[in-house]
């Protein structure tokens, strides 16, 4: 029987390249949950990739860390990856300082139309909800749209949808048990206020875009100015107790986007993506994304990355992916800034050997950021793990968003006795 | 100056092995677009993978052949693919025989919501609309949004959306000058009694399995039990007299689905790919898919099969790619059937010598259909040919739909004078 006698052994590199992964078992802690197998599993967060101002920095790590520790609850209560990843959405949906659930930016109408989507790296399936309103915590509905589907077939052979839409998504929803939210109870005097000074200028703009400028020129207004809102999607990445990962996303939108778009946090391979190991993929990896959701759409960066992280190096392949088919896709060519961040993890299986000698089996955990954004926000946590850990990463000084990114990531070794 | 002389060459290859491409240019026709270099092009639509029955072939095939047609009257008068494939669709979805624009499967309350998507090769943009009710031609919102996108961004810098969902599609579309349309229009006599038939179908299901079987035997129905409708879905692809190519599909969606349900016709990646040769890419390629939504959207198939076109033999690559990552596919693992069907073509410049000595610079169509449902509807005309040729493609006899697939396609070339 294989008993967990290993603690995590946490390694963070902020510079451009990756360290190198130790594959000597420390046993830094001996927890009751490690002893008897159960705390495995490690998680990773982001509050979104955008800006997020100095004044506010507290306020964004803390719900990271919040997410955290809810996912990692869940964990070692046996929950499986998509379950606790779930968990760490509802905390930053919750959060009134994300741009998701509770707090998600407003439409052109000044309506909360939410995104989210869920993969199981387990089974491969998928749940997602578009431009859904009136419901606290989207990621429950597409949790609940992935286990109705792992079912099978609905009465008289019908497949299960994977993908469900405005008010189509809210009654589904309803008519599973999820209990409808008041836009006014989801809305925030933030929000609120936001949403009026981008109405202010935009009319503004609009007004002197038509009596001054002709539409050619309009057009060619700079992506510098959509500060409009902020970008911060929420995501979150698991590995379980079993190694089976788990990645979600949720996000408000664009403020001040038309009623009835979506954006990549619906789109199945650009806002998440989450697959265990097979015969063709030595890694299990999970991604989550945030940003821009048209240049992550059209880029399909979390199944990139997660395409990518199969190659040895994981913060090169990283890297390679967020210049190559990111920052320079041929898909943003028109594009001057391409905006976006993802959070990535990648685990394999290896056996080591322990400073006691015990023959140990490790489960490696590479987990990395990167943005073109200004900021980032992350936490991470492993299930041994006395609290989160948070940061907010930032461009270099004098890197232009949009143009340029930052990486950084640990390693994380969890490990299981085999003796 | 260019001017073409060169006719196109079409062969048929009905079997497993496609043939090897001739080189040789053959002027079998001189028409006057020809020689005046304007006749170039080449479409290629489908009207669905499901069943198509013998007593209404006809019609479908009608269907296809009017599309051709209206593409390839675009493609004359200068029009760039991505005009041409929506003309195809417009007919397409106003066939009152196929399952997109008029006469789509209505869903659970009896109405009607359409998804569609179309990407344009040379700016490898794309539009996509979802569970859009009330307009008569979905494919023209989503070129719309095409169009709207590649113009720039809107005013104080907003990112124009790729993808509307819902009411806030059917808006969008009005505000952009595409008339409403009634549902009873848009109904057919057939699609209304088909609702009728399994509404009593699925009420009378529901109660059986309510009285007399488990939950878990009621989830293990088999997949042929979902006669609820036909699966198809219309789609076209196209290359025009510039060798850009286009991709678009339109649906109504699986009979009986729940509302809001967006299958993978609005889905990037998905339902539709377009994307010019470049850098990386010898070969411009188009894929239009049908089927069964959930299954095409977790494989993403049409942009897999672009990816596999790449390489060297096209008939290889698409038939290992219907069987390793559609039939076979690791995310369809739970899947006994595996119900789908794709149009793909891939074109590359080349030199060639014509017959009497003239230096041609031809371009190679290389095109295909697949499926792995009972049937397939394609039809194909190169803008040099004065009528489009329609086939029903069917599965071989003793073949299991879902498990099996069949795979037949053609060569034609279309050539242009550089003397």
């Amino acid at each position: 029987m294989e008993k967990s006698t290993d603690a995590p052994d946490v390694q963070e590199f902020p510079s451009i390249r990756c360290v190198a992964v130790n594959a000597h078992a420390k046993e830094t802690r001996n927890s009751d949950e490690a002893k008897n197998g159960k705390a495995m599993g490690f998680v990773l967060v982001h509050a979104g990739a955008g800006y997020h101002s100095e004044s506010k920095a507290k306020e964004y790590k803390h719900a990271c860390k919040r997410a955290c520790q809810k996912a990692v609850e869940k964990l070692k209560s046996g929950a499986l990856a998509v379950d606790a990843v779930t968990a760490a959405l509802i905390v930053l949906e919750d959060s009134t300082f994300t741009n998701a659930g509770t707090g998600s930016n407003l439409n052109l109408s000044g309506d909360i139309e939410c995104d989210a989507s869920i993969m199981d790296g387990k089974s491969l399936h998928f749940g997602a909800i578009g431009a859904l309103s009136g419901i606290k915590n989207p990621v429950l509905v597409a949790n609940r749209l992935l286990s109705e589907a792992q079912k099978g077939k609905l009465s008289a052979g019908r497949i299960p949808p994977c993908f469900l839409v405005g008010r189509g998504a809210y009654q589904w929803a309803l008519d599973h048990g999820i209990p409808p939210c008041s836009l006014d109870k989801m809305t925030t005097k933030f929000s609120l206020s936001a949403y009026r000074r981008n109405k202010r200028k935009m009319e503004l703009a609009e007004k002197v875009e038509m009596d001054v400028i002709q539409t050619k020129r309009r057009r060619q207004s700079s992506s510098h100015e959509n500060d409009t809102g902020s970008l911060d999607t929420v995501g979150a990445i698991v590995v379980d107790n079993e190694g089976n990962v788990a990645a979600a996303v949720s996000s408000g939108g664009l403020a001040m986007k038309h009623p009835g778009r979506v954006g990549q946090a619906a789109h199945y391979g650009c806002g998440c993506w989450a697959e265990n190991a097979g015969n063709l993929n030595p890694y299990s990896t999970a991604v989550s994304t945030s940003g821009c959701g048209e240049h992550l759409v059209r880029t399909m960066l979390a199944r990139e990355c997660s395409i990518a992280l199969q190659s040895e190096d994981a913060h090169l392949a990283l890297l390679e992916t967020m210049q190559n088919k990111f920052i320079s896709s041929s898909f943003l060519a028109s594009e001057e800034c391409v905006l976006g961040g993802v959070i990535v993890l990648r685990t394999c299986r290896c056996a080591v050997q322990s400073e006691a000698s015990q023959n140990i089996q490790a489960l490696l955990v590479e987990f990395l950021w990167s943005h073109t954004t200004e900021s980032m926000c992350v936490g991470y946590m492993s299930a041994q793990d006395g609290k989160a850990k948070t940061h907010i990463s930032r461009l270099p000084p004098g890197a232009v968003a949009g143009q340029s990114l930052a990486i950084e990531g640990g390693v994380c070794r969890l490990g299981t006795s085999v003796n």
